[in-house]
């Protein structure tokens, strides 16, 4: 698949959530099986060799691709959710949004004690969120040696905030 | 693995999401990757042989099996989300909650046209989201042959509201 090339599978939409964001959507690499197919395949390239022993996502986006890869290296997935979404005791944590503020939660007995956890969403933009999850993963007594996502808007800055944690994509856009 | 029992990695939570619901919690199904990778080796058996051309799935929970399955089969999936979520041109469908209303999209460019596709979630209470979307894929111009969740609630009626469409589950639980 050298002539392969992941951009042609992101779609991309202006004027969405709101005028002037030029929006970023995955859903369309779900749509082709042969996109959806590479990006996993990378994913297990990337990690295979780096001892991950669980992958932590963010839902909603972040399931669809963190779910293929745990099932194929069979390690534990551990969802990261709004809150109020998961019924059993939780580790908690709210963060700024550009409006308001928002929090995450992760079941307490999910987060595996000392174990290397990969971090994941579907795209990373300015890293509030990521930076939330990782905070309550390493609270829960895990340790968060890296952080992946299909889509990187580095313009975002997203790298100031997740530092020092390595952070993986595989494709990057530069404007807005 | 003859004395494996997907009822062991059901987490049953009583009073949640309010006093006096039985919450059935399948995130403790993702810790377990050996119950993890029993679902979906379940579901690619029911259903590799059955001209499945395409899988719909529920966000978000829903994501977590359908994501796993459509990359084994290299199949489209097509996320149905709620109202506001997906930034292209959608089929949308208002449905009715205990209290109130929830409305639910999917892409109009991600329904195959006379495809067969798969309906999935990971838990069939009332039928009410399922059978919103249904209604939805239907009308964009595919077949819904089946419905599939990993655990059914059948004392809630969901094989009512989703007549005559065929349903099929993994595990039932017979009380709240």
């Amino acid at each position: 698949m050298s002539d392969f090339n992941l951009d042609d599978y992101v779609r991309k939409v202006p004027d969405f959530p709101k005028k002037g964001i030029l929006f970023y959507d995955i859903t369309s690499i779900l749509a082709a099986p042969v996109a959806f197919k590479f990006c996993i395949d990378r994913m297990i390239d990337i990690y295979k060799d780096k001892k991950i022993e669980a992958i932590a996502a963010i839902e909603a986006r972040g399931f669809l691709f963190a779910a293929p890869f745990a099932e194929r290296l069979g390690i534990p997935l551990i969802p990261i959710r709004k809150k109020g979404k998961l019924p059993g005791i939780t580790l908690a944590k709210k963060y700024n949004l550009e409006y308001g503020q928002a929090e995450i939660e992760v079941h307490s007995a999910d987060v595996p004690k000392g174990k290397r956890i990969l971090l994941t969403d579907d795209l990373i933009a300015t890293g509030g969120t990521l930076n939330a999850a990782r905070s309550i993963l390493i609270e829960g007594g895990a340790e968060v040696p890296d952080i992946f996502g299909v889509v990187g808007l580095p313009f975002l800055n997203y790298k100031e905030v997740l530092d020092p944690t390595p952070i993986t994509t595989l494709i990057d856009y530069h404007s807005e």
